[in-house]
């Protein structure tokens, strides 16, 4: 056993009884019917090796956590133009505020809150069909995890965009300010279904590690994006990726990071390798609870926090 | 010449033709009449070694560079207590506004931005006196300088005093919510004078050495803080050190940093060493223009940047 | 000629040369394509005489005027159940803000802002359907109007339709909160139907007269709301009438109004009358500037104001 | 018995038994010790003629009724060049918000938040001492009492002052937009010394006559302010004189109005008289509950709801 290996089985079991403390999203069905004692944890080296634990190989809604996917594909697709239609700021606010797009004529801070992320999959659609952009999403994620059998969850899909009305609201926002590019529901349409990606830790490790490695897929050896957009990314997710409670995540990890509601969080720590942490119960800032544990543990047992 | 050296060498080379692209400060008199055409740096490293380039050590008033330095104290005397009267997260606003105090009852967002600062001040007054603390604040810079010259600027405290108008009204919101423990006079008094403080970019970057070395003054040997907090407080640079400005700013240089509107900035590089510039001409987000290309490009030439 | 008609005819005559100062509505190519030189004026009194002036028989979009009689109409069928989806005090915002909404659940502090007059309408559906909703307000205004030509400009409402992101967040917001009970298509389809219905002077001041009679229509004798909900109307109306803006209509004209982007304004002079003006021409508070100046002449030349 | 003192007295049984219902405040020890069950009401006509019912007599702490008065002078003093330093809007907020003068550059929305109110004492002062000042308002309180014996309660002064962090950051951050022309600490004297007052519902309602005879006191004859600045007062007291409870008072009562958290109100009925009315329990919005029952039943009976 490598050390990284049993720091990772170490992190494993600390946070392991951590399980139950957190609350499970229950604002769709499809989420809410989801066993919280499942746990997993998978570390991705850019050498292709893999170290896993737990429910690794269970696939689980990434949610947010293709935010940071769909924000490489448009960085790739129209580079930094992207920035005339969202910030790179952290926004101090939840993640589904709207108040501050009010304030600042529809440009929403980041592209890790669920405004941006929408601004940021408009620009990615850039004038192509709908499901095109779901079908290079979907694509991308499978090439990423090595793995053709990623799928999105078509009936977390449909139940996103039933109860979407908080998003579609943002969506509309910014399109009164003329900030989207195609019609609110083709964007939100999207938006949705990358939502409802389905992936294990060991795929979505798998598909983090261009992100440690400078923009390049170290196993495929293409150069997925330009280096400085990788750091760019990097540090978004370092400063936004857990909305309002991306300070705690930073001193307590140290490392680049998005979580999901499903119960997700990837973390990149660069030139090292990716980590994907999964278990539904979350804090109350939306972070999975046990993850959140696992990856401190990790973090500081490997050394990896940039912080110290 | 060694390698760390020749990237400060080059950063300095070119930064400074942008010295005249900045604006100085000048909203006390003696700010405004700093020369903006000085330009200085700084790199300290752990073994004692110190690398500098321009005006290395002319004395400039560190203004909210200080922020790191009494919330060292501040966590280092109350310990985790800090976090009741202030939080760490981004704030997602201007550095002295005031509408987040009033949602949050007056619990400033983190000790970094003005209301912050103060806050943390209050608390590391302790019940003690005004001048007290000022010397303590003193003492602590001088030893973390390693030069007994380092001096409060009582031109610029004067100055600071007269016009505070803001940083008082920020005190007295607190203060109504009772998030001061201390008369409001007393902290802005102890406030002022932090921010007076004068040092040059070698004592600067040497002071924030025990930040880069988990919480230890390698040169000294004392361990001021533990090293837990020194990582507190460098995740805290990085998030919420440039105010609205820091996501960009931890991109383009991808290290914790704290910049004042005299135009000087501390870097930490965790584990490698400290850096120190001083260009009186400000972004419009107030951070030293030339400062913080010379850092960009220091931090790109010595891959020191956490992101890549 | 009586007093009150000569107190009109002055009143028309000191505003007319107004008419190109103010900026008509452009956000929709049928408000924009409207004569600004166009105004008229209509006051109805209680015993039917009804005098005008200028163009007081050309139909323009009555467009916001409308709030305030789906507010009638919408009481008169719940009562005060209406209060739990909507406040009744002044907002302090622009009519289309988002920001309070967010703080206070969805729930818009007032009918009189879009918001406001969204869940208003989504309240007075009433689990119908939309088209028979839009077929009750119509039947209700051209009943007040006693005139059964009144009609829904369509392609104005078509206009709305296709443009209306603004108001299609808002009732997505609102719906995010559950504070919507009918789909968002099917309320926005109706309001965009109601702020499109075509009116002359002549027939708003007509209409506006059960608000001057403590909810009786002088003409038909029917009790169409309660005195108490008149007076609860007019209260709203003189508090929340034009945005932020309704301190100074207050202070101008002194009596309960209410404005629309197409340049009508609708005043109630409780126990004496209605005026109706209209002037496409608007403020920057988006308010008939013509028309405003000829309410404040008149109610003063007529003694009408409240607060003398 | 005339009618409207039948008014009086039916408003004053109807009323009474709702003494215990409110809250007395209790941010001054001065306050917090006044006893609940006392209940005054005083109606003054513009022949003199002064109706009463119960404790009409008993002096109160006048409160933030006083900001009327304080406006009608800075009004007369300076005219119109006041509504640079503050606006005449309601501002939808609570009494002591500090948001809208952070995006609005430090103007007040009002006379009559506090902040605005701390804002037209600033214009009053004039370049005088802040002694003179309070004793101009003082003997204007005086001569609008038509009683030599109003004093201002120095001891209620104090613990306002002592207690006034609140309005104090207010009035620094008033004055770092430069929206002060005094020092802070003179404009925060004269306030709450204004706010100290302390006068009987006899006095008070004698003292509002002049705002409902068109500026002119009725009983001395002289014209205190303008006909049109009378108007404006009272339509800002319409809007706004009950901070976020505006809009419900407007409806229940119908008539400009200004309540204390001593629990004093003042009415002004144009044309007709002034209505005061004292019981120090509050409403949730810090106004007298059961003086607004008062009002409103006398508003009722009398007729005189400027909105039926």
């Amino acid at each position: 056993m490598t050390d990284l290996a049993r720091c990772l089985a170490e992190a494993y079991a600390v946070a392991l009884p951590h399980r139950r403390d957190g609350k499970v999203a229950d604002y769709i069905p499809a989420l809410a019917a989801v066993d919280p004692m499942q746990f997993g944890m998978a570390l991705a080296l850019p050498d292709g090796t893999l170290h896993v634990e737990g429910d690794a190989d269970t696939p689980f809604s990434i949610q947010s956590v293709s935010k940071v996917f769909t924000l490489a594909l448009a960085l790739r697709r129209i580079g930094s133009d992207l920035w005339t239609s969202v910030g790179r700021e952290p926004s101090g606010s939840a993640f589904n505020s709207v108040v501050q797009l009010e304030s600042e004529q529809g440009i929403p801070r980041n592209p890790l809150i669920n405004a941006g992320a929408i601004a940021t999959t408009d620009r990615l659609i850039d004038g192509r069909d709908g499901d095109a952009v779901a079908d290079e999403i979907l694509a991308f994620m499978r090439a990423r995890a090595g793995d053709p059998g990623v799928e999105i969850d078509l009936d977390v899909a449909a139940s996103e965009a039933r109860t979407g009305a908080r998003n579609r609201s943002l969506a509309y926002f910014m399109d009164a300010f003329g900030n989207l590019r195609h019609p609110v529901e083709t964007v939100v349409g999207v938006y949705f279904r990358q939502c409802a990606i389905a992936m294990s830790c060991r795929q979505l490790a798998r598909a983090g590690l261009f992100l440690a490695m400078e923009g390049r897929d170290p196993l495929t050896g293409e150069q997925l994006v330009d280096p400085h957009r990788a750091r760019r990314i990097n540090a978004i997710m370092m400063l936004c990726g857990h909305y309002d409670n991306s300070g705690e995540f930073a001193f307590r990890v140290g490392l680049p990071g998005k979580s999901g509601v499903g119960g997700g969080i990837l973390c990149i720590a660069p030139g090292q390798g990716a980590i994907a942490v999964w278990s539904p119960g979350l804090n109350e800032a939306g972070t999975s609870l046990a993850g959140a544990i696992a990856l401190e543990h990790f973090a500081y047992a490997a050394g990896w926090s940039v912080f110290d």
